[in-house]
């Protein structure tokens, strides 16, 4: 048993990973919506630092703006007297049918104007609201038939949006940046930016890039085979790692948001070595240290308890690894096994500082390619020490 | 029956790939290996345009200087007679065990010298064959354990090294670009760049980027589970589609590199269609102008009758798919489907020309969510004209 | 384009395929629900053969015995005008949150007994509407966690439910079979019976297997990564093909039900191919002579008019690919291509009749393993006539 | 650390495991080949019980028969020596081109009369070297096109090699029994017997069944997205689990053969929790109590320090997850939680001993679906309690 999650481990969750009530493509709720400050309150209890959501998540789809201004100050009433953060806001262009085509990509420019329009009403509530990174995962972007979408048209009016989105933050100095959701597919046959590295390619062709990263989620990447853990320092190099989802996915299927922790556990233990203990070459290099938040789903077979004890689950898996990752880099075996596996080494630049092209190709160094390629790099065993450390 | 490939097509061939004894992970060769100049005579027989090369699939890892250069000799002999081009080499970083960890960003600093060494030579072979593109695929560039690489590290050397090598070719004047090959794994459990939009990614960040585009593989992006086809769309977006690879995958599983088409034929006609007729709302747009270059392995059941007829099937599909993307492309039944489907709509701003965000967002253009969410978009039928196209 | 389906195709579509209003994980119906009879009129119309049901897709789950007598009676009325057949009939035992753990192998004994009756309620339902198919997709049996199962347990359980169901249905003379539909996961992490092997498996094991068979749907084995018509192929062999789903699925992600065809072309090619022609070395062998089912979704972006185009999509696609189907199997030169690759010669047995083990075994028949290994199977020929006649 | 291993543990290693030089699709041998004998002094000295190998393991294919004595006969001294069982063989119908379309399935029947032959050497060999298991992988079993084989004369032949090879091993009064072992693909594009529950499937229409059952590995389950504790559950209902390949994969790629443990923890916990603790509802029922078997490869980046840790990390990995796994079992919170979530329940018949249909179906026990609907699991909690066992 870890120690309880106090508001420093800034962990937070979206209204709607404990306010999912269950339906999926087979079968309707499993358990009651709860009013969102319910929500909120007892992820305070639980030792939550803050929450996120959707605009739709606190009020219904279409609601005037009367009834908006009441339901949020509800809420911000009810978080600032629970003492949690309203860290993120997000907006929802994917539930209702409007959107079935998308919302920023959309074939019928009436849904796309529709689309950016709510987008930008969402901008305010989070600045309203005081949320430092506006997220915005495009999960209806896409298609189902190659033929069906003009990809470079979607490109040029996703490129458009988020322009004119993070234009307007600018204009508003809003403190607030973007952080978009790659996913590979779901609901979508195959959505637009499936992976890290392609919101990264589009995000270096925006005009106000400079405020808009990355929010990639564990299990988006696992469901397009790729590694998390990777995915992440990718966007930490290209300095656009501005919010993270947590969660656990067991291989290529539907996108499962178990706890997190409950997918690939030694994957989970190296992300969050990343993130709690950064680049083993650059001690003083890029860390992520903003939210550390989980986008999850409590499994359909669970009732109230369930919610809660899943919501537990994640925080105190994270802590766990946590305390394991600080104990792992500190021994001084794996310290070894690192220096002996190269891990160091690559921080330090193949043509050396001052060295010429010319020189370094003419030098005769003397390497024996068939004597190197004995080396042996304890890779296996470095891996073991981790392996280890986790079951330790 | 198609008609006959002809130098107009632009067809080429690596000469791995008709030259693949049948080697894998289970088993030893099914065939014998030829001379590469015998690759290159029958590949023009068969009706290519160009040939392509590793330096070790023409003359072996650590031949000396006058060794290569009659070897090349030979093979530039062979191509000139045969009226073949040699539109593109790249390096093998991959086979030789001192390359086990990789070659830019192996955790070896002599290995990573000695790799770069390697790709500069055979950037200067690229120049002197008269090729245009010089493709890298860094297959052992990646890991199995996230303890044993620094991914930060990784991508500083991966940057240093394709800077070195761009800034090498800009200082030579050659006329050469880069394009780098994604693959999410095998023969590493994960590698590094492992999707276009990764790629894309690194691209944006390096000095020299201007020259260093992509060379996407259809086998390879289905491997991470992603559509082929929208990754080419957005790496033309991006102005870096460079060179592409053209084979068949059938679904999640070891790159499998079958003929072009006998994969995911759906997806391959697609992939034609717009290779051929570019993208639908932008007549002259972006278009890809490269070689038909082919990237598959002759199964290893077969003998060398089974090499050429398999050679002769990618470019034989190619020209039947390209034919029936012209004709369903100039099918008004197709026009007018794509024209209800919105696809043309998508070229279109969501934001008028001179439109002010001020007027946009309070612009009642009474919108109604409800009625708009009940427009059939007709997507299944335009996808079943391309059916009907495909197999009428 | 095709023929026009007739009854004699026996084409024949669940309701709750032209029936799904489109909701997802992500987001509500983008279509609205007709009386189930409005869907069988149509499907009429189209050409379709017959329709299935699950119980709850005519009638309210929880109906009295009255309301089911009543719409039950008028949907009975409708089939019967519009000449269509009721071929199967299935249960649903997954929408409902009382299910949420399974049905036949829930954690909980009272809703296993619940369950168990609601199935038998069906089957006698079945037989009064004269279906000759008892359809069971154990969607909810499974888990998502293994500590959450005794798997021992639940096959027995799975087992003392078949043989419940089965000998009822001896003991009451219904003049059925029961098809188990096997599927890996969604909605369950991990779902009992995830393939047509499992579900083989588990008949074998069965009092009354000799009247439960199969229906083995496209998608559902491709998500396990599996070969659709070898699965198809072995459950011929095993005499246990009773009913087929087809559909199209675009690799490993969530359950797509697209369209017949609008998934791996070439796999529905073959597909088809085995259904008609049945197995190449057995001409009087094996065949599967039931009904033509589609078990898809019209996609979420489609209203009315995209649901039944889709639906007429999926029996032109059979149609066509029956048509060239036959054309490829009478091409005298595939027939030649299917003797040089030894395709009949896997029908005869591999010791000659009468030929004892001991001669077999010390037979010297010359043979030359290396001579042998030279063999041109010519595989990859014989696939470019298939996708010659299918594209062609 | 965890305690070293003893013969006792039962764990045994193929000789090809720490056997394999490095050679994969992209490269070649990255460390010395050792003679047997070497390998198996060394895993005795590592704790291991015994060794396995296939027939070309020992000897080069095509040796004589003095030749392969002279070499058997070195290796039975040397393990006799080390005090190592030979615990299972097996034979390699798949490196040697001749067999590139399979061993008992192959198109050619010479192939198969000289594949079937070799296997009867192979088996006599197992028995003369007090082998209990006879494990048969059919890799090349299988194709890439569907048309390129009759999947009903596959079965055919196989089921003929399966019934000869059974009734030889009867009519010699050999104490083995043949372990079948699955795998979807690779290095075929299908393989035939995909899984666990296809290659049970087919054992259920052998003539010989009785002898035949499973070897089923960890990573090749995976690889056909399946949960490998619920394979072996199935196959254990069955009674026909005799033999186990335990290894590591990392989701749907390449047979990646990892150390056990090093790819799905979680899975690898369960999975020895089964194998130690047997089914929960059944603590006297079935239990595997064969060998621990590891069938991984050292990755080959190790050269051979690399090995020997790789070796020796599967058996401490294995010995503390049995450690743990006792201990979850033991831990009255586990007991209860799995009390709550009704994982004992299971094994209760749903209709009660001497209950008649009639009065199940009509007994109204006051079942109110809704109140039930409202059950919560604790599923997640319960697999929270395993977390922390496991990493606690």
């Amino acid at each position: 048993m870890v120690r309880k999650p106090t508001p420093e481990d800034k962990f937070s969750f979206g209204l709607w990973t404990v306010g999912w009530t269950g339906t999926d493509p087979f079968g309707g709720p499993s358990r009651p919506a709860l009013d969102p400050w319910e929500y909120s309150d007892k992820l305070a209890e639980l030792g939550a630092w803050g929450i996120t959501f959707h605009d739709n998540d606190v009020f219904p789809f279409g609601s005037d703006d009367p009834t908006k201004k009441e339901i949020v100050g509800k809420l911000t009433d009810a978080t600032e007297k629970a003492g949690l953060v309203i860290e993120m806001v997000t907006t929802n262009t994917f539930s209702h049918p409007v959107f079935k085509d998308g919302g920023l990509t959309s074939n019928d420019r009436a849904v796309r104007r529709f689309g950016l329009r709510k987008i930008l009403d969402a901008v305010d509530l989070a600045a309203e609201v005081g949320a430092s990174t506006f997220v915005m995962w495009g999960g209806r972007e896409g298609s189902e038939y190659d033929g069906s979408k003009d990809v470079y048209a979607a490109m040029e009016r996703y490129k458009e949006g988020l322009d004119t989105i993070a234009g307007y933050i600018k204009s508003q100095n809003y403190d607030l940046v973007i952080g978009l959701e790659p996913k590979p597919n779901e609901p979508r046959g195959d959505i637009f930016l499936p992976s890290v590295g392609h919101a990264l390619a589009l995000i270096a062709e925006l005009e106000h890039g400079d405020i808009v990263g990355l929010n990639p989620e564990v299990g988006h990447e696992q469901m397009a085979n790729l590694n998390y853990t990777h995915g992440i320092g990718q966007a930490l190099w290209s300095g656009k790692l501005f919010h993270i989802d947590l969660n656990g996915q067991r291989g290529l299927k539907y996108d499962q948001d178990l706890v997190f922790g409950h997918g690939d556990l030694i994957s989970a233990f190296f992300t969050v070595d990343l993130i709690e203990n950064g680049f083993p070459g650059y001690p003083d290099g890029p860390r992520y240290t903003g939210p550390r938040h989980f986008d999850y789903k409590p499994s359909r077979t669970e009732y109230l308890d369930g919610v809660w004890a899943s919501a537990a689950a994640c925080m105190s898996t994270y802590i766990g690894l946590a305390e394991k990752a600080k104990a792992f880099r500190a021994d001084p075996r794996v310290q070894e096994a690192m220096r002996y596996a190269g891990v160091y080494d690559l921080a330090e630049p193949t043509i050396a500082d001052g060295e010429s092209l010319e020189a370094f190709r003419s030098t005769d160094d003397g390497f024996d390619p068939e004597k190197t390629a004995e080396r042996d790099y304890g890779f296996v065993a470095l891996q073991q020490l981790a392996v280890e450390h986790l079951i330790g």
